[in-house]
């Protein structure tokens, strides 16, 4: 599984971080997923080789425009491409208005679908043969989710000593069992997958939260979750003087967090553009980190614009840097 | 007068080249007025001079998303900077329906005033102290405007001669009438600033065109002016090839006509994608310049994003290059 930053500044773009947004893939970049879209996605999308004509669905945590305003200039782009795959919004209504409305007083249609789906809705669960998602609401000033990414369809191994006990031959149907296929022998014997093959390692999964002040929200989705994606608008000493109208998390807030729910890997994001990521601005971005690690012992990573990350097989994550240059 | 390129690529980015937009301000860079805000305008203004704090009015062309999805970024980044001088909007009413449906379905609201003010209006006319702004209809699958900006309130010289032979003396009156304002003496007598003075050069005038495949639709407003900037989408065998459903102009097509209407400058932008920039990209921006400079013999440019041009007073006009780098 890989992500790829395409933003990690929180409500204004600055010369070095642009607004909101996350590629994610399982593997190699087609089918991959979209997490959020602030105005500019695409333009960074060129800078990446993710192409909007592979792009499965996009999932947005709420409808605050630093994490949507992408999205008209992205759907027309994929249009004007020649797109004819349709395409997954899972996003609160709002944001379909928004879309339809982008769509209408610019006198634009598209070569393609669009499915919304109501990110709102009890029980969301969406799934396609890569990963099942589920969300998980959090508290800012408007509705949000955090979004839950498990993969699915594990490569299986052969029980072959349990199949010739049972005396299945060798043979076409222990492809299909392979697969995770269940097969129906001549003579009307059902096998079923699940009884005949084994998965030999766990299904990473990965949380990609939108804005929140209340990271123990996720405390039922960090168990069994490998990496946790979470803003971090700012220190805690910056967001006591801000006061709690914005409803950010700060620094040491998701960090104490992580550490109480055993979290191996926290990725932390969304930074206020007070902040310079250059050495020697001040107040500086390191200053997040350095607040971060008093409070985490696990694997901690500060999010920058086109950063690419790895979560191998078996579960450890590594930041490959700027994969995708220019 | 200065004007720079914050986009001049039609239709969908590039690597080297954003959606159109384009930044002119009369001297230093407030205020300044925006032409058209492609998405991403706002990011492209980092790396300026231009502040939307400083920022006047926008002028939209037509409604097209690649003239008017940076709006909502940029409206509301100005707002989260803490902007509170009102901002005129001069656009086709679909475009106010556009900023509101994103405003509203994004839970924003911005901390000044949006003044809208309907472009397509028999007789339209804005200005302020620094320009008077008329329009032009032009063709293309949507309505859509040329704004024809003519600077104001230039230098005035005292007729001195005048004034002591109709026995005006030295004074604070001399003052009021040099700045363009007419002066009531005591007494009554009225002295009328254009009676006493002189304005001893011409006012300069610059023509910024939306989409266009008609450029003889100019004709009247080239008369007089100093510069157009006009949109060149592909050479005409390519646009011959495409056909005219598009209604874009080819870079013959708009050459013939300045050369027609003696224009002493042109500036080409709004190419198509599928023009490279870089040396040996092939098709090449360079084609277009060809063309155009085969029915041309004016000054001729083709546009580049971020670079700044100079309409001096004595009415020549020079590029600068990127004035404003990084």
């Amino acid at each position: 599984m890989e992500f790829t930053f395409l933003g990690t500044s929180a409500g204004t773009p600055t010369r070095s971080r642009n607004v909101t947004a996350l590629a994610l893939s399982r593997s190699g970049h087609k089918p991959w997923y979209l997490v959020d879209c602030g105005e500019a996605t695409q333009h960074q999308l060129l800078r990446t080789r993710y192409s909007v004509m592979q792009l499965r669905a996009i999932f947005i945590t709420h409808i605050h425009g630093d994490h949507t305003f992408g999205l008209p200039g992205l759907l027309t782009s994929a249009s004007m491409l020649g797109r004819d795959e349709p395409l997954d919004i899972i996003a609160p209504v709002q944001t379909q208005h928004f879309i339809n409305a982008a769509l209408e007083s610019s006198d634009s249609s598209l070569s393609y679908d669009l499915n919304f789906i109501n990110s709102e809705a009890p029980g969301f669960y969406w799934q396609d043969q890569h990963f099942g998602v589920t969300n998980v609401a959090l508290s800012h000033r408007v509705p949000c989710r955090a979004y839950v990414f498990t993969e699915r369809n594990l490569e299986r191994q052969l029980l072959q000593h349990k199949l010739k006990a049972n005396g299945i031959e060798s043979g076409p149907s222990w492809g299909e069992l392979q697969k995770g296929n269940d097969v129906t022998l001549e003579g009307g014997r059902i096998l079923r997958s699940d009884d005949y093959t084994h998965i030999p390692r766990t299904a990473r999964r990965l949380i990609v939260a939108g804005d929140n002040d209340d990271p123990t929200l996720l405390s039922e989705a960090c168990n069994g979750s490998h990496v946790l994606v979470h803003e971090a608008t700012y220190t805690q000493s910056v967001a006591e003087r801000v006061g709690p109208w914005p409803q950010h998390s700060s620094a040491e807030q998701v960090a104490r967090f992580a550490q109480q729910a055993r979290l191996p890997n926290l990725v932390l994001t969304h930074f206020s553009s007070r902040y310079h990521s250059a050495p020697g601005g001040t107040p500086n971005i390191n200053q997040l980190a350095a607040e971060a690690m008093q409070h985490y012992r696990g694997q901690l990573f500060l999010a920058r614009d086109l950063d690419t990350y790895r979560l191998e097989k078996d579960l450890s994550l590594a930041c490959l840097g700027q994969t995708h240059p220019l």
